[in-house]
Order: structure tokens, then C-alpha cells, then sequence
């Protein structure tokens, strides 16, 4: 309910299940107290029931059904000093009220499992060997799309230009290395997480953490999308009979992921391990053939089948095909946010395992570019590059097909990642007031539900808007990436700038580097992709961006609005009850204009009142006088305050008629008849109020409605729902207050 | 809000603004004192407010934006004996709230004009020579497609059958006689209205009423369809080029009629009379130059041009163009309808209205179908067979325009007579509760607003639907308006039988031929042209009945549910408080199950508890202690009553937490915190009321939720509305009363 203030990382990248429940901090404590004591109370009346619910635990248990009676839900918190704090929920209790709510609450409970217990939120550590493959499967992944990006490019100035693969692909290298070391430097300083939008936020301000995380958000779907189309194509590669069906299958997978991501799979890292060395083996086992055949010919290159050239070839169609070649390097930034995952010392393993992770990419990138230009391919639809190097080199036997499923298989895993971290992040921007606060919430298997149905919702839309075709989102995917690559690593400059511990001039070199040479290849690839997507990027990261601006000015104006304020010091506690406004001078409220009645002007809350200085008015709407009328009258007064009952009649007869019956009841309570010569109900009982509310302002009007509850949603058509219209239109009120009386009926 | 009991025909076919608000009966009055004498209110605390207004109607006038005050709003009514009896709204109080609406509700004036205060409805009387055209237009315009729907039929069998039009014709003429002097000897019987609905449920009972009432609505429905969909054919048929936009433009005429009717035009009958007599002017001129060409060489057909038979000339053909023909007949009830319409004395004036009618109706008929013989004309698409005999008889001249656009004209206004016959009888069947109540409500126009648009949307959906095309709507045109005849005149002969007043046997028969003739046209439409969509028709009928049995069901259990009881004769009247249903044995409500709380069974409603009886608790659900929880707390502690507060936290570390806040603002209330382990805040809150509510049944627990109501819709997603929410899952609970206290925050 409350807002919360700025970029608050007190837990760094730890996510609690309290986080919807941020502390008040010290000087709110204070005010609290402070307002506290000029709170009177007076006796407070005792309880009519116990609300530990101990004493009737022992009634006798419920009958022939023997369901749990809903008092054994709520089981006694075991407190300090053998004691008792408070009641614990019992599991049964979050089940959902309705017929179709729990019906559908069963159904997801069979898809999803039985809820997760917030103290189920383990902070596992990760061995080495185990976090390798689980972080490592969106880099690695990369090479089965990556060189192929590289050439689809080339290929466009004709077969002739492919020699240029190799200088283009040892840049690639280059900048792999440079980033890599780049972010190993990050590490050590960022031990709790180093997101780029913690990194960057950090250090150069909150406008480049959003621009970051705007960056990675788009990332995160293009992640999902690209991989999905990338592991789909391995597939339709080696079965084109499914390439039809590329689009269901696409978005099946996407559910599918969705689903178990709800599920909360703890064991997430367990099923990265295998497939993520076994395509590791497949395409190592795939190199080392295929070099053997090649030296057999004497290294000598197969020539590529003659392609006409498409375009010439210029500047800007290399650097078009540098930029998509660097998308190989999407997912490098994986460990340095799971530091805290890791065994301690956790940014020692971190940063051995990143090495790790470099080191295998450069081998398999470059050996895999290097094998191509050898044995002379070229990409052609249907058919992936890598798919077409395995039939080469494994004419025979069933290793084709290995290299094939491992590849598909970790290309899935790939977009799983983004499934574990586009909630996180969400997390964290909400954390901060960047995002709505419903993604702060962990469901009840501790999956941030929210979060993962806005991504895959986001990635369905785009991998069916685009067809399930890889190539046309690699335009789209670097420029995300390597915007969130240069803002953190030039966020890193900052920082050792301001810490200047020593060597902090080399470091800030590396870091340097790494950025230049990152925002060279974003440069790159949002002017030479911009016409071919990469504009959809360019103007979504602002729009991004401001969105998320909007959202925490929201939270941070509620914050102000709802933060306690402290009585002025004039009004000394134990002063007794302030004088109450009475018929003096008008109230500024007078001048209240017809149309909206407004909140007066200058305030931006209603002044928070003590319980002993409010004043009370009940006001009764009575339509006709049955049973539901009754209730309603019953209820206001027997609150024992001032009571008021309003009747509005469409015409004189009626209201005579009207306040006969209400003599013939007894007159319990004053009645106020209005004629509504043009039959309108709200409207007139809405300004009415107003104008009690402009008479007599101290007031707080309490509107007891009683409200019919009809089991069927049909027969809601059958009535005018005036009491849910009336509730609407006095919420814009102040100082009205609603309350609304149940009356069931069984039909 | 309140239910209300059956076929209550009071006020006969008199529209009341008081209908939403009908009075209680003898019994009812006398069970409202007795429950009356039972409450004890104490000595009635003084309003602080003076609740007419009249201390600050001499309040300083406000500022310089110079609107009225919303006291001004509200002036006194005057009442008797020079007293004064309660307010009454002025105009402007009816203006919605916010920005939107206004603005929304300043388009709605200009379109629809200022509002219309109660006291406006007139119960114009119309004299005969006004009456006819006002009535007749639905009949006589008939006669625009009723005999081309007949050769449209038989030219099936080739131009050789198109000779059976004459004896067919004359068939027709002879049931027209026959219905007229049916229904002239209805409309004496029924001088307050002799509508189908009411006569067939008079005398056959409630479920004929129904079923002609379902036929009315899907006639009144079909008028409007096929009568726009015939004028625009006679203006295409002038007008050539506007043939592509018959369906916009009959959607647009469809809403222009909505927005004159919402308007609703008083002068309505005005417009009728010029185009009325127009019609059959232009038609009677047509007729007098054709018959006197006809003579010019000697009455001898015109050899029509050689049509191939498309079918064989069967019985089945020939019934289908008889009861293809009889659409020429819709509309002869509308006299009977409009009974207290005329001036006194009233059936008199009608009856003779009713024969002039019938009259004119048979010589225009007669002389189209003749005169068409005669030219040897035959129906051909694209153009009228009326503007084929009008080009045939006035090749030269203004005349042939003449006939066209008079005959559009009074097809349009045809289509007007059903916006004032079907919120007319969604009025009555709302009023004896078979239809919805929201059908009883005059907009501020006087107008059925919502019987309008209903009328209008169907209208579109079937025009639309059907392309505007006449011939198709045709066959599911004579099915609803024969059945509602057949009741009618069926009812009539129950009537004379009941009564066996001086002649009843002559009257019975009368009526007896009428509803065997209406009867068999109804069988012959339904079977001849049941695969040509009379069947959507026969199936409807009976579903419509059944929904509005349904509904009159709903209304009767609601009402039953809702009638005040006295209470038991034992609780005498000065006894006192009730004793409280205490520790003692547990309720049977303790065997509560889990999941839905339900009101306990065997109690068709809440038992009405008299205000000296009603124990509270107050309820107050804290997220965080901000300015909107402490508003909360403030209103729940003023009432006076036993407070408790409930906090949920998501794991036990926050629970304590926020204990310690709560004792650092004071501990003014009693607190209890539920630890919620899975994350869940509305089911377990609802749950613990739950439990609540079983260990003490006897309490009203008052739910206090405070509501930051956000200005701008947007913000709303920013929020989890857990107080909406929680709302929801609370209207299940019995005895849980929900208080909103809002709060406004100025951004």
C-alpha cells in the first residue's frame, strides 16, 4: 500500500520474500512514536473474542465432512521466552473463496505443485563445476547462431567477401577478451552483484542504471526469442518436415518454460550440467573430426559455392556483419550477476569460472569460423551453418544427430536464463521504485509469477510477430546487449576513479577499454542495423526509460504524500482533545465548486485525524424499506452516532408516500427526503454529501450501503448495482467513508 | 434494490416515473410497524449538521470562479400546510463527478437536449384525425413490400404462376377484415390497453403472455430492420449508385431514430401526419392514373416478361407466398396498444380509428396487387416492384420522386413505432418482474433509454447480419407477429366466454375466426418457411420465455428473501434487549468447512438484527503504518467499539518487526499478526474473519480498509488494489460489514 523511497540495495542482490514489506527507518520509527502519543485511546473496551483463537480450538470437531474447521487454520507463532507471538497460516487457508476459484486453484496446483514455504528460500552456493555449465549455457549457446549471424551478413557482397570472415572473426576474439577481462575486474568490486544496472546505477547515476536496464530488459525477450528461433532451427535442420509448425512449437516451448519457471524448479542448475558439456564435447568432438579431414586435404579450403553478390561491399556491410557476428557474445554478463551464487570466496570462483567460460567461447567461436571458411559453406535458408558443418564432417553414424539434439537442447536452456533473470531484475527495479511493486511479489512456489508471465507474454509477441526467424531479431539483439555492456563497464571507470585504491589507473585501462571497444560495437550496430530493426531498440530504450521515471516519481509522490508527519509541537501530548472547528468563520472548503467535489487545495492528504477529534455522521440511503434497508439502518445505529437516513424520490407522490411508510416504521431515525425531478440516484446523493461535507466540514460522513450479494453473475444483470455505482462516485469525496453491508441471499 | 411480485397491472398502460419505486402493500406497511416497535434507539443523538441545509444557504457566495455552491443545489420542497416536507435536486446535481463525465455528460446534452423533469410526463390525448396517421404508419407502410414479398414467392414457379397473386390477394383481404373486426371488438374489452401481452396473459394465462410478448419483441425488432431495410430499397431504387451502402447507411438511420427517441420527441406525432397522408396520397394518385391507363386499353393485362420456373408449383409454394403476403398485415395492433391515447371517449374514437385503418389498408393493397397484375410487372432485384409500377405509370414528371421518397419516408417512421412499442412493453414486463428492472427506468429525457438502446443494438446486429437485404428478413417477420395475434384473439375468446355478457357468443366467435385464421397464417409461416429462417424464430420464442421466466423467478425469491418478518410473537414489544448468544453451546455454525464461508444454511438471509442487539467488533487489516493506516486506525478506534488490528507478514522476521513498531507508536490497539508463509495476504485475512466469525457468530465484524484513491488510471497498475480485492473475497463472508476509508492524495 505504502510508497518507498530510492534505490534502496541494503540486501544487494538477495532476494527476500519481505521485500513487499520494506522497514520504516529510524526517523519514521520516531515520528511514529511521536504521533503515537497524542493518540487517546481512553479505556480500551475489551475484546468480545479471543483473537488467538485459543480458546475455541477445543470445540468439537466439524461433522460427517470432516473438512478443517477454519479455526484449525491459523495455528499459535511459537514467541520469545516460551511464549506466543502471533498465528501462523496453514497452507488450506490461502485457497481461494469461490466455487471457480478453487476448481482452478486445484488445476493449478496439479500444473505448478503444492505452495513453497517463504522460509524454502535457500541461497544455494554453486560449485564451480556445477555454476560453469549453468551460467555459461547463453554464451556458449551463442556460437550456434553467432558465426553464422557473421557470414548471412558477408554473403550479401557475394561468396567473394567470406574471406573476410576470418580478420572479422579474430576482432570478434579480441573484443571477447577485452570484455571478459573487463568484467572479471568487476567482480572483486561488486562482490553482492554486479548487474549493469546495479554497476551503472551506481556509479553514473540512475538515468544510465534504467538506460542499462532497459538495455537488458530488451535483451532478456530477444534472449528468450532468439534462442528459441535459434534451437527451433537445429531442429526443422535436421527434420525439415516440422519447419511448417515452427510458430506453435515456438510458442509451446515459451509456455512450457513458463510453466516450469512458476513451478519454481529448485534443482534449476542440475539439468544445465549435462547438456551444457555435452554440447560442449559435441561441437570439441566436431572441431577436432573436422580439422583431422581438413589436414587430410593439407588445410587446404574447400571452395564456397559461387553466391552473386547481393550488395557491394562496403564500410558499412562489414561493420553490419561485425555487429552481428558480436551477438556470439550475448550472455558474457551472466556471472557477474550471480556472484552471490557462488561458494565462497565468491568473487574468487566467480571470476575463475568467467575465465573459464571466455576461454571455451574463443575456442569454440573461433575454431568453429575458422572450420567453416574451410570446408567451404556458405549459410542458406533452411538449413543452419552448424547443421551443415556436422553433415560434412559426419557423413555417417549417428553423430550428426548428436550435434544436433545438443545443440538444440542447450539453446533452450539458453532462453531459460532469461526466465531466471527478467524477474530478478524486475525485482530489483521495483525494489528501487523503478517498477510496479507487483513485481516484488514471490508466488507461492517463490517464483516471481508476475515477472515471468510479463516476459514470456513479451516473447510470444515477438517471436510470432516475427515468424520464428533468427536472423531478422539478431538486428534487434546486439544493441541491447552491448548497451548494457558499455554503461557498466564505463560505470566501472567511475569507480575506480573515485575509489583510486591502489592500481586503480591500470584497472580503470581495462575497464576503459572494454567500454570503448563495447560502445564501438553498439555505435556500429545501431547506425549500420538501424534501418533493418535496430531503430525499434533505439526508441523503445527511451521510452523505456521514461516509463520507469514516471512509475517511481508515482511511488515517490505517495511515499511523501502517505509519510507520517508529527502533530505541530504547539499540540503537547497529554493536552487533551483539540478544539473542534465548530460554526465559526467558513471553512476555505465553501467555496466548492458544482462538478467534482475535489480534496481542498494546499492539502495534499486529508490532515490525519487523532481517534478522540473525529466527529461523526452516519448517512443511511434508503431506496425502500425491506429487510436489506433494515440492516443497513440497524447497523448505523448501532454504532451510536448521529445518524441521518436519505431518501431520494423521483417525484412529490412518491416522497410523501415514502415518509408515511416511514412514519408507520416508527421514525426511529431523522429522515432527509429528496425529490430527484429527473430521476438520477448517484448523482444527487453524491453532491448531497458534498454539500453536508461543505456545511459542515469536521464532519467525517460515514454511508452505510447495504449491498444484495448475488450468487450468480446473471442475475447482476438484473439489477442497477446502485450501491457499487454510488461507491465510485463518492470515493472522489473527502471525508466520505463507505461502508457496505453484506446481505445474503440463498436462492 | 428490492425485489417486487407478480403481474401487478395497477396502473394499467400507464407509464409512471414512480415505477422503480413501488409501494408497499397493507400487509407490508403493518409487518414495518411491528418491526418498528422493536428497535430500541435510546435517546437519538442531536445531527451536528443541520441535514435540510437551510442554516447555511447564507453562507458568502463563493469566489471568483462564480459556480454554485452545492447547498444551492438542494431547495427546499415546499410542503403542507405552508411547512416545508424535504429537498428537492436541482438540474446541475445530476452532473457526474468527474472531468470525463462532465464532459462526456455536456456531448450527451447537446445531442440529446437539457433533461426533463418528472412532472413533464404528459398523458397526451390524440384526436382521430391525429391518431391515424400516428398508427397506421407501420400498417400502411406494408403495403411497400407486403405484395411484393407475395410475387416474390410465386415467380419461384415461373411468370405463369404470378396469375395465383389475384385470388391470393383476395385471401389476404378477407383476413385482414376478419383480424380488424377481431380486434375492434378487443379494444372496448381492454379500454385501458389491449396489448397481446396483457390481453394473452389475462385470459390464457402468464406463460401465453410471455410467449407473446417474445413475439412482439422479435416483431418489434424485424419491424425495424425490414422497414428501414424497404425504405432504403425505395431509395436505391430511385437512386442507383447508393445500393453499395445500404448497410451503413441503414445502421445510420438505425441511430439517428436512437437519438431522436432518446431525445424523446413529445411532438412525435406531429412528424407522423404530413408524411402519413403523403403516402397514401402519392399511392391513391398511383392508383387512379394506373387504373385509368388500364382502361385506356380496356383492363387488359400487360403479358409480364417470361420468368424460367425455378421450382414446381406445389401447395408448399403457394402457402409460403400467402404467409409471405401477410407481412402486410403488421401492425393492425397498434390502435389496440394505444387505447388510452385517444381522446374519450376513448375505445369509442379507437374503434373507429381501427376501421378507417383496416380500410385503407385493404384498398391500397387491393389496388397495388391488381394494378401490378395489370402492368405485368414481376419483382426483380435492385428495384422495387412499388417503383417499377410508379416509373411504369409516371414516365415523365416529378411524380415517380413523389411516390419514392414518401414511401421511404413512411417506411422510416414505420421503423419508428416499434422505439415507442418495445421500451413500452419492456416497461410492463419489467413492472410484473419478467424483464429486467433496469427497463423500468425514465432516463432524464423521460425516455426508456435503456429499452432503446437494447431495441437499437438488436436492430443492428440483424440489419447488419442480414445485409440489409428485405426478402431474407421477410420469413422471420410473419412468424412472431401472427403468434402474438393468435394469443390475443385466443385470449378474447376466454374473455367472452368468462364474462357471457349479452352477446359473448357472436364476440366469441368473431375472435374465434380471427385467431383460427391468425392461427393457421402462424402454422404456414412457421412450417412453409421454417428452413428459410423461420426456425430462428420458433426456436427463440421459447427461449425468451424461459429467460423470462428466470428471470421473474430470481425477482420473486429476491423479494421473498427480502420481505420484512415480523418478529416472533415471544419477543414482545418492551421486553428489551434479546438475550446474546453467549459461550454456551456452540452453533451450528461451528461445522463451517473449509474454503467457501457460506451463510449458514436454513437462513434465507441474515437474520434483520434490531440495533440493541448488533456486538462489533472492528477490524483493522495493517500493511505498514503510514498516514492511510493511522486514518484507519483513527476512524475504527472513534467508533467506540472493541478494535483489533491484524498485520500479515510474509515470514516470521517481519512479523517481529513490525511488532516492535507497534509498540513504538504507543500499542493503542490490540494487535494480532498472522505469518502468512505463503505469501498470501486476501485468502488468509479472509480465512482468520472466518474463523473469527465461527468462534463468535454473534458479532458484526466491521472490516476498516483504507483506500488511497489514485487520480490517474495508469497509477492504478502500480498497485496491487489488495483493498479491492479483499473486498471481493469478503462479500462471500456473512457478518462481515466493509468499511473503505479513503484516502486522497494530491500528485
Amino acid at each position: 500500500m505504502s510508497g518507498r523511497t530510492v534505490d534502496d540495495d541494503r540486501s544487494g542482490t538477495v532476494v527476500t520474500p519481505s521485500a513487499e514489506f520494506p522497514p520504516l527507518d529510524p526517523a519514521e520509527v520516531d515520528t511514529l512514536r511521536r504521533v503515537g502519543a497524542h493518540w487517546r485511546t481512553g479505556s480500551r473496551p475489551a475484546l468480545p473474542v479471543d483473537p488467538t483463537l485459543d480458546r475455541y480450538r477445543n470445540r468439537p470437531a466439524p461433522g460427517r465432512f470432516s473438512r478443517l474447521a477454519p479455526i484449525a487454520l491459523f495455528e499459535p507463532e511459537p514467541g520469545g521466552r516460551g511464549g506466543r507471538d502471533g498465528l501462523i497460516a496453514a497452507e488450506p487457508a490461502n485457497r481461494p473463496d469461490s466455487r471457480l476459484g478453487r476448481r482452478l486453484g486445484r488445476v493449478r496446483r496439479v500444473v505448478l505443485g503444492p505452495p513453497l514455504a517463504s522460509a524454502a528460500v535457500l541461497h544455494e552456493r554453486m560449485r564451480k563445476l556445477v555454476a560453469l555449465p549453468v551460467l555459461s549455457s547463453d554464451l556458449l549457446s551463442s556460437v550456434a547462431y553467432g558465426p553464422e549471424a557473421l557470414l548471412t551478413v558477408l554473403v550479401l557482397a557475394g561468396s567473394g567477401a567470406l574471406g573476410l570472415a576470418l580478420p572479422l572473426s579474430a576482432g570478434l576474439v579480441l573484443l571477447m577478451v577485452a570484455v571478459g577481462i573487463s568484467y572479471r575486474q568487476t567482480i572483486p568490486a561488486y562482490p553482492h552483484g554486479a548487474g549493469s544496472y546495479l554497476v551503472a546505477g551506481d556509479n553514473l547515476g540512475v538515468g544510465a542504471g534504467l538506460t542499462a536496464a532497459a538495455g537488458l530488459m530488451l535483451d532478456y525477450v530477444l534472449t528468450v526469442s532468439v534462442s528459441i528461433a535459434a534451437g527451433l532451427h537445429a531442429v526443422t535442420s535436421a527434420l525439415p518436415g516440422l519447419t511448417p509448425f515452427t510458430v506453435p512449437l515456438g510458442v509451446l516451448v515459451i509456455l512450457l518454460l513458463l510453466a516450469g519457471n512458476l513451478r519454481g524448479v529448485r534443482t534449476a542448475g542440475n539439468i544445465f550440467v549435462l547438456p551444457t558439456y555435452a554440447f560442449v564435447a559435441a561441437v570439441l568432438g566436431l572441431l577436432v573430426v573436422g580439422y583431422l579431414r581438413a589436414a587430410g586435404r593439407g588445410f587446404t579450403p574447400v571452395a564456397p559455392p559461387v553466391v552473386p553478390a547481393a550488395e557491394g561491399l562496403g564500410l558499412l556491410l562489414v561493420l553490419r556483419a561485425f555487429a552481428s557476428g558480436a551477438v556470439s557474445m550475448t550472455g558474457i554478463e551472466a556471472v557477474s550477476n550471480a556472484v552471490p551464487a557462488f561458494r565462497p570466496t565468491e568473487w574468487r570462483n566467480a571470476r575463475t569460472t568467467l575465465a573459464w567460460m571466455v576461454a571455451m567461447l574463443v575456442v569454440l567461436f573461433a575454431g568453429l569460423t575458422l572450420l567453416i571458411h574451410l570446408a567451404g559453406l556458405v549459410p542458406r535458408p533452411g538449413e543452419t551453418l552448424l547443421s551443415q558443418l556436422a553433415r560434412v564432417t559426419f557423413p555417417t553414424g549417428p553423430w550428426y544427430a548428436v550435434v544436433q539434439a545438443t545443440t538444440a537442447l542447450i539453446l533452450l536452456l539458453a532462453a531459460n536464463t532469461a526466465f531466471n533473470d527478467f524477474p530478478r531484475l524486475l525485482f530489483f527495479m521495483a525494489r528501487a521504485g523503478h517498477a510496479p511493486r507487483r513485481f516484488l511479489h514471490l508466488g507461492d512456489r517463490l517464483a516471481f509469477g508476475n515477472g515471468l508471465v510479463a516476459l514470456s507474454g513479451t516473447a510470444v509477441v515477438v517471436f510470432v510477430a516475427f515468424g520464428g526467424h533468427t536472423e531478422k531479431l539478431i538486428p534487434l539483439y546486439a544493441v541491447g546487449v552491448f548497451l548494457a555492456f558499455t554503461l557498466s563497464q564505463s560505470g566501472m571507470v567511475v569507480h575506480w576513479r573515485r575509489h583510486r585504491d591502489a592500481g586503480w589507473r591500470r584497472r580503470a585501462l581495462v575497464n576503459g577499454v572494454g567500454a570503448v571497444l563495447s560502445g564501438l560495437v553498439l555505435l556500429t550496430a545501431a547506425v549500420a542495423k538501424f534501418t533493418e530493426g535496430a531503430w525499434v531498440v533505439v526508441v523503445a530504450v527511451p521510452l523505456l526509460v521514461l516509463l520507469f521515471r514516471r512509475i517511481h516519481r508515482h511511488y515517490r509522490d505517495l511515499h511523501t504524500a502517505l509519510a507520517l508527519r508529527a502533530p505541530p509541537a504547539a499540540a503537547e501530548p497529554g493536552a487533551g482533545p483539540q478544539p473542534v472547528a465548530g460554526e465559526g468563520p467558513p471553512p476555505t472548503a465553501t467555496g466548492h465548486r458544482v462538478g467534482p467535489p475535489r480534496p481542498p487545495a494546499g492539502r495534499s492528504v486529508e490532515v490525519e485525524e487523532l481517534p478522540q477529534e473525529l466527529r461523526h455522521l452516519v448517512v443511511v440511503p434508503v431506496v425502500r424499506l425491506n429487510r436489506a434497508s433494515m440492516r443497513a439502518l440497524a447497523y448505523a445505529v448501532s454504532l451510536g452516532r448521529p445518524t441521518l437516513a436519505v431518501h431520494l424520490a423521483p417525484e412529490d407522490a412518491e416522497a410523501d408516500r415514502f415518509r408515511e411508510q416511514w412514519r408507520a416504521w416508527g421514525d426511529h431515525v431523522r429522515l432527509e427526503t429528496i425529490v430527484s425531478p429527473y430521476r438520477a440516484v448517484v448523482g444527487p446523493l453524491a453532491h448531497y454529501l458534498a454539500a453536508l461535507h461543505v456545511a459542515a466540514p469536521e464532519l467525517v460522513l460515514t454511508v452505510v450501503v447495504p449491498e444484495v450479494v448475488l450468487r450468480r453473475p446473471w442475475h447482476r444483470l438484473l439489477h442497477n448495482r446502485t450501491g457499487h455505482r454510488l461507491r465510485r462516485a463518492l470515493r472522489a469525496l473527502p471525508g466520505v467513508v463507505v461502508t457496505t453491508v453484506p446481505v445474503h441471499v440463498v436462492e
